[in-house]
């Protein structure tokens, strides 16, 4: 699959249940939350205190599951390969499809995932670790506070994790500063313990990373935050996409460049 | 006045009901919008679709008059010099003082101001016309249609203009690039009739300026969309700054440059 558009095909006839990493080269891919209407305002104040975690792409008016601006028409209900639905802050289920639950006082956001500025890393000649490695980012959580908003409180910043050398790393914060929208440049560089983190091999999601003698950790702000800062809320109700199991729209990652 | 404070605190005590510009060097300003709850939501997502012309900065809780990030503290209901409120899109008064009409129920938004990035600009040795000549930015209602939010609609983008030699205009593009949580690089350059605008002689808004032979008009989004939107939205209830009159913040401009 070459475009979002056929990646949303495959998800709505259901002949496309995986994970979205590698698809549709060079088209945004994104993090869903849908929360109820009643919690939609905490939730985007938390987006806009916290822009760095939580870079919102994407706002539905309330109750209607269609997209405008990532792709025209894309129906958020039908066009991710698998989601999940959790209550009061716990997991109770994996979905496929939402139309036989979707409720005219649901809002859905769609949020900005490092995706998009690691396409930048890669053209500009980087190597990004876990990618050589054919892993997952490795995430961590930190012991920098989130910017409380309404409910949504008392989180903590999770950050992604890439390794650069010293020569390369000045490239890779020049390069992702270029994408705001997508978390923009890393929050931190250098010793993890400063931020709290006791073991880089111990991800808290996704799998650990080698770091070759004399590179340097660069930790990025993670769109895991908000389900996070959710879990934590424990809203009623909370649907996202299942880890890895994007949004992917009609925009370019390229787009999102300033 | 040379900080944020000195400003607010004189607009507390009634001792400064003047136009900001030039005020605490150095120090954001910002425009204000202060809403009812009911009509937040649909505020908050207009500006997160408009995010040039719409930069929010801040944002308060319900009934909440505090800052707690552009500065610690300020109470947005005396600490801003003037005050305009607006009935049904309507202006019906100017207010100094805004605490004996406070209600719960209102949610603030502060905006950001082109006087950020302008200051960088200056550093940089650019020539900022407007400030040469000693008036106002000139401002124009354009043919760009803002993304509609709930019942913020039909509203088109606002831009101001500032005129640059070929030589610098790229040089002004680069620079307010890297100021996207203020209005970020310009929207567009040249034609003004492509946009709409018959006439650059005859702003909407402000003052107009000279613009010398070889020079091109440069046009960035402007913070007083947002109040054309609540114009035309006609909400029960509306109050903004006076023009000019500004909130000040403690941070500075440069914390805003990405």
């Amino acid at each position: 699959m070459n475009t979002g558009k056929e990646v949303r095909e495959a998800c709505r006839s259901g002949r496309f249940r995986s994970q979205t990493s590698g698809l549709a080269k060079g088209f945004v891919q994104a993090n869903l939350v849908i929360l109820p209407q009643s919690w939609a305002w905490d939730f985007l104040l938390f987006a806009q205190r916290n822009p760095k975690p939580c870079p919102v792409l994407e706002v539905g008016e309330v109750g209607d599951p269609y997209t405008r601006f990532l792709a025209e028409g894309a129906d958020i209900r039908t066009d991710l390969p698998k989601y999940r639905l959790y209550k009061e802050g716990k997991q109770v289920q994996e979905m496929d499809d939402l139309r036989s639950v979707w409720r005219e006082d649901w809002v859905y956001f769609l949020i900005g995932c490092s995706f998009s500025f690691e396409q930048a890393l890669l053209e500009s000649g980087l190597e990004v670790r876990h990618i050589s490695e054919g892993r997952n980012v490795p995430m961590y959580q930190t012991n920098i506070p989130c910017a409380d908003a309404g409910r949504f409180k008392d989180c903590r910043v999770v950050v992604s994790m890439r390794p650069f050398s010293d020569s390369d790393q000045q490239k890779a914060i020049e390069i992702t500063r270029k994408y705001p929208s997508v978390h923009g440049a890393p929050l931190f560089a250098g010793d993890p313990k400063k931020i709290g983190i006791e073991n880089l091999n111990q991800p808290d999601w996704g799998e650990a990373v080698t770091i070759q003698e004399g590179e340097t950790p660069l930790f990025w702000g993670c769109g895991v935050t908000p389900q996070l800062a959710a879990m934590i809320a424990k809203p009623p109700l909370m649907i996202t996409h299942a880890p890895g199991h994007m949004f992917v729209g009609d925009k370019l990652n390229k787009d999102f460049e300033i």
